[in-house]
């Protein structure tokens, strides 16, 4: 019989421990890229996920940037949607988590010109059909909201590689499904230097080690479903929404995400808030039964998120340092892209 | 039996011929857009297709802009050669043919990332299968020179788009078979204005009224056949390509561009310099043969580009202020496309 731990190990999660190692050893040497399609409120599946992920690389000392893809929340639907109101949302979860605005740069797709303007380029890297080959846009496609796959669509992956390429990422913390785009990004890098000469890093994957959590209703969590915890949700509506959870008849808590994935995943939530292996979690619940689980697992988000949620309170009293700190970042994205992109144009012969 | 000008009339010509009316009576309201890719030579075809027209427009008092098209020299090949050589090139052969830099703004893509940046709402805009669907793109991929068709080609019309909306161009001089490429640009501007609120025109066609001219081995003329006389060629030159040119074995010089395409190019070129009637042309030459028609074609095209050479040799001379007219149109172009970016940012509802 095998357990989790036991799963076969890819090449990814090998080159990503790998990864690891040097990270512990020489943190300055790296430029991590990440970011967020500003669609709706942060929650705790991002947290967990990715999030808490780019506090512990700022703090070893990694050069982080965040990204809000805004012009990217229209790869699967007409328009954005509430767009201000989710990006200062976003720059609130991040001041909350601990991202610091002195040591990691917050910056937006459309305040970013010369970032933007390698989308030709590298479009001239990759074939049509390469473009139509790649399995999450398939996939994304299939879960689109509009009945035609718009051109932003089908090019998003060369754009991500303009993304990461623009401040010469060389990580990117990223999950499985994710490794498709990154590909992208790695074949544009390897053409471009072929072509033009060494200008481009072909960046790495690092693997979340973070199992993914499912929502409440034991689907994939996500902003649109109404079965996550956002990140600034109040004490009450926590404990409403994880009482609501689905889980089963069966009294005796176990951790089993195949079999129990209800239980299973609010198990994990509680987990991952109170830093244990989730069968102890589960042991120690035992014939408490559901009710007894959902107290559980309350308990620890409201008080896993209770420092954080202070912090996002006090900053949304001063929504001017918010905003502050996107125009900052996008300072220091624009210094950053107009560089490459400088560079881009000697190496590829263009006059100015 | 019909002559060419009983040709059935097209709504595109039509609206032309209204447009002309228009320009006549207040050239003032209009700003056009046109340009070259820079992969060689300028040549004669140019100049009595496009660049001819451009300086009528300018000097009648339309706003106009010229794009070199410089990232689009990719779109169907993997490396653009000799660029820098190219696009000096074209910056004097435009000041040789009389495009002055006080009234028309000359500027490149490359250097205008927020024109640029445009591409990512307007690829939201349109569909992948409007973008296969384009049958002048159909028809460069099957004559390109890449085996694999790039992102960059399939996406090009968009680019186009920005090309012309970025300055909110309402005139575009085009042949015939641009004329599915201002459709994409007709099209993203009525989506993005229903989407966003109106912020571009609905530009127009503007449909040349030269009949198309051919190289002197009776193909399509283009820079990289040989075929065509460039606009910086020499007088010998001139005279050995003309020499060279395919005719017919009938000595008595008619105008019957379909049955005889090889004299009758000759002969509109002659007519094109001479400006006069093509059959005129051909009727005075009469029993002269291909001798006596290379004499006047070659005559009249050294007379015609006499003045024009000169000054391009004398712009060579000061290279120096060329490559300032490219950049003061380049600074002109960023500062009308960063204004139409913030417009399209606010009516996005874009933070910044």
């Amino acid at each position: 019989m095998t357990t989790t731990t036991d799963l076969p190990v890819s090449p990814a999660q090998l080159r990503s421990a790998e990864l690891e190692r040097q990270l512990a050893r020489d943190p300055g040497r790296f430029r991590a890229l990440t970011g967020d399609r500003p669609t709706g409120a942060l929650h705790l599946g991002h947290y967990f996920g990715t999030l808490h992920n780019r506090v512990r690389l700022q703090d070893l000392g990694v050069d982080v940037f965040v990204l809000i893809a805004d012009y990217q929340v229209l790869t699967d639907r007409d328009v954005a949607e509430r767009l201000t109101e989710h990006v200062e949302g976003m720059l609130l979860d991040y001041l909350a988590i601990g991202i610091d605005p002195a040591r990691t740069t917050v910056f937006n797709h459309s305040a970013v010109p010369a970032l933007n303007q390698l989308l030709l380029p590298f479009l001239s890297l990759v074939s049509v059909a390469e473009l139509g080959r790649n399995p999450t846009v398939k996939d994304e496609i299939t879960h689109s909201r509009q009945s035609a796959v718009s051109g932003l669509m089908y090019t998003y992956p060369v754009h991500q590689a303009a993304d990461i390429l623009f401040c010469k990422g060389d990580l990117v913390p990223v999950g499985q499904d994710q490794l498709p785009h990154l590909e992208v990004t790695r074949t544009v890098a390897r053409r471009f230097n072929e072509r033009y000469g060494a200008v481009f890093p072909e960046p790495d994957a690092l693997l979340s080690a973070t199992p993914l959590l499912l929502g409440t209703d034991g689907t994939k969590m996500s902003k649109s479903r109404n079965n996550s915890v956002a990140l600034g949700a109040s004490e009450d509506e926590t404990a409403r929404l994880i009482r609501g959870a689905t889980t089963d008849a069966d009294r005796h808590i176990t951790y089993d995400p195949v079999a129990r994935p209800g239980v299973s995943g609010l198990v994990l939530l509680a987990a991952l808030c109170l830093g244990r292996d989730p069968h102890a979690v589960a042991e120690e619940i035992g014939n408490g039964g559901s009710a007894a689980l959902k107290r559980t697992v309350t308990d620890a988000v409201n008080a896993t998120m209770a420092p954080i949620r202070a912090r996002r309170a006090a900053y949304a009293q001063d929504m001017g340092y918010v905003r502050d700190v996107l125009r900052a970042g996008n300072e220091r994205a624009n210094a950053v892209a107009e560089t490459t992109l400088d560079e881009v144009r000697q190496a590829m012969g263009m006059i100015r």
